[in-house]
């Protein structure tokens, strides 16, 4: 079993309470009808919270790529062929995928982490060179990772969060690429929320029903490997990618620091239940961008008891759900620190 | 009765069906699975369908907010007093409400028109003084507008979009503020829709139960005063506040320019849902930015077979939910454009 607390993590401290009662306060006394600002008023009030100061703005936001092969990805559980999880870095390093064009639109850095991609990735500026092994091991047969491997995934994903986010970066987006990842997402949802694995399993790039059946099939195989059902790092383990491991490694970190997460579609968000399951107050520092049309996301946000900024029905990975939330996130602060009050505009109050 | 085309509108064309092809087209063609932008491909079609163009993209957006008084203010319908119309078109003009933060975050104009508040909004360079009269009547008693304030109200709308998107504004955020006007929204749309009103009627502002009871009466008084249901010109006058006609024909003049049109709440929504019936292609240059807590706008939306981008919880009105869902339309937009495709990325594609 791994041993969480030989992994050298900081606990992740609680959120501010104080300041989240405080940050309520002052938004009862801005221009508007109580509570008009709906969910940008919990999410302002979150951020304050995380950033311990009636004055949140996010600095020098970074997006984040975690990529990653996957063995079970042989048995043709995507509709993709392996070789594309190569060629998107490529892409992503080229400025040509929607989370280039997302980041640059609004203003954030994008790090590409080769976390066990096949093959060679080539250097390049934006690219970190974290590659564990060239893909993951068939988790049909054996575990996906050793325990050594799985143990320094989770340090290179804290350390990454460190590496990108100095000197001023207070606000991380976390996704993802990786063929087959949806797959051993699925398995780890099953795991973690005890859902029955057809609710876990979707048609992630765009699966045929046959394709889905297929998927199902050797989910359920690879399931049946492991009873009874694994502790969260030893699940991590056995069905995991290098890709979730560092993930679930960088929204740790990244919560010990007290920094705002903005968690992308159903693969980030099941790291983040991961996550949550070592260390409960990591969900303090979540924001959820984008529910995806990933049939299991929405149960997965349920059982988390979150509820996503956005819903568009976008199923595309690479950070692009939380990319595009990150506007919310900006307006949400902005109305909170500049909006005036009440008393400042002279707006009469409600009626008794 | 109103007769529509004595009122100098153009025709509203219908947006370009081929264009709208070809972007899907190319919407295929880009570096990710057949479909995954989801609704942000919709929408990036159907600007590409407005446009008339393969190189989409929204230049010098402003937001209006046409405010107004409503005579059935005097009944109670509203939990704040009627002064904060005015008081608020003060703020609107001294920087500090929602609106004007996210115009400045999301980089728009923002005009306010005084179509028809209670006294004088005085002198400033983004009002515009379009005061039909201090208030509409109360329509309990009488039709809230004569024929001739209503043709001069939606005739303003229209010049309103044409002033304020010179030279070059291709995108309008079409919002309101009135202080008893989702009490005449909810008149306009059972008128509209046949909807029974107590689906149309809601808590606005943040009425209580006795309130939201109260509301209800006096609008089922109203309601009962017009039998058979008027036209929906002649419903407008009936029911409607100054700065609904403006919004309606705002939404008939910017339609007929061929502009992107963001609407806003429940309000806009029915003033949207009123355009369209004067001029059914209307709707195919709308997008619908949020869709408001206040009960009746989901029907509202579903009536219409339209899907609000963003789903928040707000209730503010001001255009706040048109400009929130600004950078989604931009970002689908940027996307449309700057992705590279399957070809010129060498990613290969879906496994047959």
């Amino acid at each position: 079993m791994l041993d969480f607390a030989e992994l050298g993590f900081d606990a992740v401290p609680a959120p501010d309470e104080m300041i989240r009662e405080a940050a309520y306060r002052r938004l009862d006394s801005l221009t508007k009808p109580l509570g008009a600002l709906g969910r940008l008023e919990t999410l302002a009030a979150q951020v304050c919270a995380i950033q311990q100061t009636l004055e949140p703005g996010i600095v020098d936001p970074v997006a984040i790529v975690f990529a990653g092969d996957h063995g079970v990805a042989d048995r043709a559980v995507s509709a993709y062929p392996r070789a594309v999880t190569r060629e998107m870095i490529r892409n992503f390093l080229e400025g040509g995928a929607a989370i280039n064009v997302l980041a640059r639109l609004h203003g954030m850095d994008l790090w590409i982490v080769d976390a066990g991609v096949d093959g060679e990735c080539g250097s390049h500026p934006r690219l970190i060179g974290a590659k564990i092994r060239s893909g993951t091991r068939d988790f049909v047969e054996q575990a996906a990772m050793t325990r050594e491997e799985c143990a320094q995934a989770l340090q290179h994903g804290r350390r990454v969060v460190e590496h990108v986010t100095v000197p001023r970066g207070n606000t991380v987006l976390l996704g993802e690429m990786g063929i087959g990842n949806t797959a051993a997402a699925a398995l780890l949802m099953h795991g973690l929320s005890g859902h029955p694995l057809d609710r876990c399993v979707g048609r992630g790039t765009g699966l045929d029903d046959a394709g889905l059946a297929r998927k199902h099939a050797v989910l359920a195989a690879a399931a049946a490997r492991c009873t009874p059902r694994p502790e969260p790092l030893d699940l991590l383990r056995e069905f995991g990618g290098y890709e979730i491991a560092m993930l679930v490694g960088a929204l740790l970190g990244a919560a010990a620091r007290r920094q705002v997460i903005l968690v992308d579609g159903f693969t980030a968000t099941v790291a983040a239940a991961l996550a949550a399951r070592i260390d409960r107050n990591v969900l303090g520092y979540c924001a959820f961008g984008h529910c995806s049309a990933e049939i299991a996301h929405r149960a997965l946000l349920e059982h988390l008891e979150v509820r996503p900024l956005l819903d568009l029905g976008m199923r595309l990975g690479e950070g692009s759900g939380a990319a595009l939330a990150l506007p919310v996130v900006r307006s949400a602060l902005a109305l909170f620190r500049q909006m005036t009050t009440f008393d400042g505009a002279g707006v009469s109050q409600k009626l008794a």
